[in-house]
């Protein structure tokens, strides 16, 4: 209890339960084996006042450097955590390997969801992928439109609660699938500055009658967009009969390309042999890579 | 101690000690987020007669289907499991979820090291990669030359012990990584019938001044290799200077091409935008696609 308060006084719109737990047998085996190392996620607890629910969220911190025990560490949020967090985490340990060492260590903040529809759509809207509107009374569309308001409770509470509790440095990156794909990219949009990167794999443009790529031909100016980077990508979803998906990103890809925004450092990879659920396995990867091709590792 | 008195029968070569141990968070949280599947590991310590010492693997095992509780799973053996275990661990648990569905559940066992060179070199030889003999007394490849012996305790030891006591199919995949690759491929030449499918990322074939390639001239032979699968690849290894590792790869795939094995379903990949080491994110990834490519997942 007393954990608690000390916590609920630097976190002051939330209670706080904070459950360290050990994340992988590395560490128990690392005592013997020293060419394991230790992967341990914090699970923490925060009761939202945005979102008027309790979120729970998975915290993978690099192991400590003895040497450095100051160092910061850039962050990385990914969406849909209850599919893509451990593997995200795992790519980012192996890859800051000192024998690997193309990415630098990072903090990685999974967060799984409650209400997907509800967080990840920017829009409240009942147009499906079929371009069919739902007017069932039992839509699963129905409680749509969260989004902007998901946002919110990433900057006025997630964001600032990890830059209170751990070591991180300002660069941060917002990773998202499907309809965390759009969401990545509709706060790209509204809220610029509160990323340094951007990770959109195969974006549900479709969304809202194309909701987004509107947007997009309305925000997305030289004068808005300094000094960000972005990856997005696509499968094959709908291929070979319905080329509508790949088209959408065709369409963002070229606002981007042909406006010559020169503060967005971007980069589109289609991947035709994999389908909507396999593509992030290598789009995270490619992604990373991406973002921090010119990170000196010196 | 009666635990271990009980394995000792099925294991008549070893002492055996189990540890079950968790091996993420996902078991923790489970009850309260069914949306994380618990992924757990067994650590089993081998008391090996053929190497004179114990050997600990790291043993993965899909989560019990409650519908089919006899359920089979085919193996995955990989080398180096103290670096690629978790990897490969993480991506078949991933792949095979039914939402992704693209290989079988398997079971995963992680093969660490004692002593890596002795254990994953063909011959004994004190050639380097340089192409020059590093005669000095205290050469780091004085002690290689036990990659038949340790084959030998593959076929011998290990492999029937997880038949014994986990629930397998007679379908079994060989991985392995640089000394790990040449060890595939070399019982694929010399002992074919001990996996179904092998997968060598970057081999070495520089090892003893390519005595793998000469081997390969001599026995692949459509007689031999049969209802067999390779895939095998390299990065930019030496690359732009020294074309050598690239064009061992080459010459591999053009003896397997040029003689048309009929029985053996080769592919080989070349990533000329990794290094050694960030490969095997890709090429696990790829190479596990091939294998399973024709699985009928219904």
């Amino acid at each position: 209890m007393n954990y608690n308060r000390y916590l609920k006084r630097h976190f002051r719109n939330s209670t706080v339960y904070i459950f360290f737990i050990l994340f992988t047998p590395k560490g128990l085996v690392a005592q013997t084996d020293p060419a394991f190392k230790p992967i341990s996620a914090d699970i923490v607890k925060l009761s939202s006042k945005v979102l008027g629910e309790d979120r729970k969220v998975y915290i993978y911190v690099p192991p400590i450097d003895t040497l450095l025990p100051n160092k910061r560490y850039p962050v990385l949020y990914i969406l849909d955590g209850d599919n893509h967090f451990s593997l995200i985490a795992e790519y980012c340990q192996y890859l800051s390997r000192r024998d690997v060492n193309v990415v630098p260590e990072m903090i990685i903040v999974g967060i799984p969801n409650t209400n997907r529809i509800r967080d990840l759509t920017p829009t409240n809207s009942i147009w499906g992928y079929d371009g069919k509107p739902d007017t069932s009374s039992n839509s699963r569309f129905k409680s749509s439109g969260g989004g902007n308001n998901f946002l919110l409770f990433l900057g006025a509470e997630l964001i600032p609660y990890i830059e209170a509790h751990y070591k991180t440095t300002h660069f941060k990156i917002f990773a998202g699938h499907s309809f965390g794909g759009i969401t990545t990219i509709n706060c790209l949009l509204t809220q610029p500055n509160m990323f340094g990167a951007y990770i959109a794999i195969s974006p549900s443009f479709w969304w809202d009658r194309g909701y987004l790529l509107s947007l997009a031909e309305e925000k997305l100016k030289n004068d808005r967009i300094i000094n960000k980077m972005i990856f997005y990508s696509d499968a094959n979803e709908g291929m070979p009969d319905d080329p509508t998906f790949h088209a959408n990103l065709l369409k963002f890809d070229s606002i981007i390309t042909q406006r010559k925004i020169t503060g967005l450092d971007h980069k589109y990879v289609h991947y035709p042999e994999d389908t909507h659920m396999t593509e992030p396995i290598k789009a995270y990867y490619d992604a990373l890579r991406f973002i921090f091709r010119r990170w000196d590792s010196h």
